[in-house]
């Protein structure tokens, strides 16, 4: 059975590549997904992505994939720091869930330095990019391969 | 003259009955927009009922309900602890409002503990389930009553 | 079996109607428990009430309370916000209680947005003057009746 | 080359004119963006307007405002005080951003004394009415003015 | 028509003149209500003096005071720090009140600045021993003497 | 010459062994107090039990302790963490005494590691049950005995 | 031996009976200085008033009193919140100190509340209008006539 | 009737243009008061213009403005953060009053965040160099108009 | 089978006895150990004890106490106010852990105030000296003698 | 040119697969370091292995790695929380370093939600048992490759 | 060409010698200046002293310095922690200056601990009384000649 | 009899003249201990220097330093935000202790503002590079100096 992956992308994340460039790296997010896909792919696994700048569409996008995705990655961006709402649908939807961040939060702003997601999420990465959302896939590979071995 | 009651669902209050049930019971939000348009018909209350996971949709419902609408019920989940937006929408439309509940958000986390709309409301019912929105048509029943025989 | 329920005033409840009117409206702490009274019979239930301006009173009320009340009503009123040993009272006693007050408390001093027995009670109902009070018993008559359906 | 500004108007802005007018004043929004637009002309200037009550409306209008744009003039309203993600939009396109308040926040209450915005704006007008605008407007004429003669 | 004045006295002001008299001189509480009383004769005020270590008692005190005292001079001592009981009480008797200690408050531990009394009081007077007692006393006679003057 | 000690209990006390057994044991306060009797009966010393819910009489507990006893062990409970009288009668009265609580106080709610009284207490004992009681009497056979051995 | 005082008043005392007379009465600051020297005549004292709205003038005025004058009264006024120079002034020259303030400051804005002076007084008197000062010569004298029963 | 209008510099400003001029400019204050001049004459405004480094002449300026100004446009400098003085001051004279910052203080250090003259001011202008002050001249002449208007 | 304790004093506990007596006493380490052992024989006890300045040290001490001995004292001393390691190593080894001072903390400066360690010992005993330590004993003592109890 | 990895180990992590394996899991640290090598040599890396209980066995660790390595992965444990001197070391020796913790520390308590290391670190990955410290491999797998790139 | 210091001395500081010298020693301003100017003398440094118990005068002090002196050495005193202007002056002229005290700030009253001055001083000296200023004098001494020997 | 001084270098400081050069220059440890050296011989002091990583090990240096030593001088660098344990020896060993800084810490991160060390020293000197080091041994040579002229 293949493992479903929603990939979900926080407010302005549209802009990458073409904003910050020395905070958030060159690449586009359509660049990024591609390079998302391609990592699932490596791992078979089946992955789909999202982003908006609305706080209600990410908190429908987390609803909807119930039933139908086995893992959510999710960089709520600006959210990070300012939504209960998503930190209340990632608990709705009990779907195991990896909070990633390109930049280094721990570096910036005092204010970014919260996040209302870390409480509900089973782990963070930041700091490295594009490469937070490869090895958030990557982490998903190893849990998946440890929950084979427990099982057999 | 009949009294217009809009009740406001705020984020994932659409996936009522279906997560975390041990919390918030199990009855899905038709079941309870069914109990609420049952309680108010019994006192003749005319009822609308709305649920959106925006911010500005939730907004847009409190705007919309000027001229229209007696009374607000309003429970509005996460936003409650993170929109100053709904609360100036309230101040603006000085609609009488009652904030509700499900769970009792004072045995939750510290930060559900503050809310920026109690401040603008008639008053706040919390931790009764479903019952929370009956209390509050109840609430407005008792209101409409008082009023009437003041103007007696 | 009759359900028997114990409504608990704090201090400074006995000038009710006396007093500040314009915030706490002008029915006597007599007129209330009268109100009270008729509310809880159109339920069936047997209500006692009590008020004292004294904390180590309340407290004893509370603990008195046990093997005789299925409920508790309480208005802590000033010691909301300031007696620890009121919420280990109602901890002590483990009968369901319900917090109540007359006015909104979330619109006053800052010091009155916080309470020791939120965090112990079923929730809290405040904002709707002697209307608190009566919506509590609502709430309870609706906590029975769910009660009953459930051992059906 | 004429100069593209785009003037933003936050939640509840759409209501100006008919809600709380002894704070706001009586002009409504249409009234309030046809003196934004004189003003403009007097200076040569072009200006679009924009209101929403979504958070994301307005991340994406800044979002598209870049290469359209040459100033952004934002009355964030609620949002100031609770959108990290306004801030980043505005990081983002990297657009001069003058940030507009009709009243004066730091006579309100104390959560509107703080905003997102103003650490990322060109400078903060507050509490002149519908004329917090159109100074910002004549503020830019005079950065135009200034920027010419220094380039001569 | 005379003036009546209560005079109140908080927990452990009992002990006056046996306790740590370094801090609160060497005379009696009894000794002090004869120099109370000597005081107010000077004035033709009748004075009584009332002293418990209960909240509740003092509360009652100041309840019953209405329509009997014309003035009341509290010293709240331990009191003054955490209760919010007398606080109400006084609003609710609406009783014109002068605040007093014996030792200057701001000299002692940090939780000792904090009064929940000054701000429903006229004024308060600090720091000199029984002499803030007949301060009190002695501003209650000009506040009469001005009142007589305006109304002639 | 026979020491005294008197034995002070806070509020709800009186409920021991009734109530959240988990927490605090099955020994009614009966049964401690018996304890504690053959315990100074062991170490020559006699030795008085008081519990009351009224900070009022808890503060006059202490009070007349003065030229009767030469220690006292208190278990303020909930008063342990709201009560500045019982602050000061303790230090008005000027008598070595010592602070117990049966559960660790810091194991518990953040607004119970706070004390009042261990600022004026000789020391502090808690977290166990009906011991830190006991504890408290051999701590004050070893102060007696070490000031015995100084003395001679 | 003749007593001295000296009577200093803060920044913007000089527009007393010109400014906010709901606040602050309709005397000037010419009329208070009569009065209190009146005051002081009648207990055979010699007063000196000082007004200034400079820290530094106030500061000098404190420096010059040491070895003139047995007394001060100070109104910091403004000052009394931010100004650890008049603090340390009054430590420095070691003359009794009494702060005066004609409005209750504890019923003002919160940063009212904290006085830099108090802890380097004997004592505070606040909220009496004019009387506040005269109250504090009465201190004066009553601590004159200790003084000299004592040397008795 | 001619509108006056002071204008108060706070400290340090008159070294403007000679020191930190990346933050502050190029222009000294000579040239920004004949600016300000210059943009007061267009109105048809008579304006004066005052700087000082002293906190009392400062306060002395507002107080004397009393009958001779109809505005006042003040930069407090660093007295913006500390200055309880100045807001006395202008609360104490009660002209209209506008605060103008040359740079942007919510880009600077946190202390710079806090304005004790905002609560007491019309509106506050920052972040706009020297046209902080001309804006704040403009919308002088916009208040007036719109005053005319109304009266008309 | 003999209950073995481990007795750890945290730094400089190794100066007792020669350093601030009059806080900490006149025993020496040695001196205090002979005594802990003595208690212990009389309890038929083995006990070893341990002082180390370093941080690592202490933490590998608790950490080689898994399988040897049935209880910890402790001592932090510096370390309880800075040290989640030492927190860390005794939820590691789950040995239940006893917490002692010798002086009372709650004295003291109030960074003394907070303990890493106290939420995860039994409970605490501070402020007897070095008998702070044998009633640590004679809790472990009792605590014998009650499993004893239960297990007949 | 081969790329050398120095892992840090914490306090405590030499008791991994023996302690709270709910929290941290069943493996020993000597398995993990066999996955990490296996995981570096997957990548062509090699990895030296270090734990120690001393903070300053740590630091040194960071210092001796000047020159030898090319790359740290530090799992701070306790430390994380409490050492300046971790973050001190780091920012000495100037070596690319990635911070990662077993469990979530956002899920735990308070005081493990501030990390003096994530300031100095190029990115943080916690939550996922051994995985963290094999994602830091891999992440520095990516680097190394991006950074060729780069070059060519 | 020889090295200018303009050392200045705060408020009260021309009361030295006289007040409170067990704190500050028993030599009178002129006595320190004396000494300072020996001091000076020796490295070959002309040296220039000034006092003001006035804000304003030691910001113009500060401004004059401008082009005269090479560095300054100022004992802020009690503007230490409440004066802003005194850090912009320092800001504005760019001399090297060095903040002195002559009590160890630190262990005084908490609102000394907190420096406006240090954030734009070269270093700090505090606590060796007259020496304080001689030390500044020694280190400015030896920055010239690191400065000379750089230059070589 | 000659002066002996114990130079102590906290963590990390074993790498300078190696890191961070431009915050901590170019010396190396060895370079600053030879410069102290020569420092303390030119006032005919005998000086020892003591490095270490391990907060037990400085512990340790400071309790030996007793009876050998009649200042410290020391540099705790991290050590001085966060080790209560430093503090203490050097309490316990009551040696008087200079602190020192190379950087000035109140312009670093604001955790660095804070020194736990500060409180129990004579004075603090912190900004001048290894000249701190020096000005603390001239400061001792003063000290020593009014010493033998007060005993004269």
């Amino acid at each position: 059975m293949k493992i479903h992956i929603l990939v979900i992308h926080g407010p302005n994340l549209n802009l990458l590549g073409q904003r910050e460039t020395s905070v958030y790296g060159t690449d586009s997010l359509e660049k990024i997904n591609t390079l998302i896909e391609k990592e699932a792919e490596e791992h078979g696994f089946e992955v789909s992505t999202f982003q908006s700048n609305y706080e209600g569409a990410l908190v429908e996008a987390i609803q909807e994939a119930r039933g139908k995705y086995d893992f959510i990655i999710i960089n709520p961006a600006a959210y990070t720091h300012t939504s209960v709402a998503l930190r209340d649908a990632i608990l709705a939807v009990n779907i195991p869930t990896i909070e990633v961040h390109l930049s280094n939060i721990y570096k910036r702003e005092k204010f970014r330095h919260k996040s209302y997601i870390s409480g509900v999420a089973i782990g963070q990465i930041c700091g490295f990019g594009v490469q937070s959302y490869l090895l958030a896939i990557k982490a998903i590979a190893e849990i998946i391969k440890q929950k084979k071995e427990t099982e057999e």
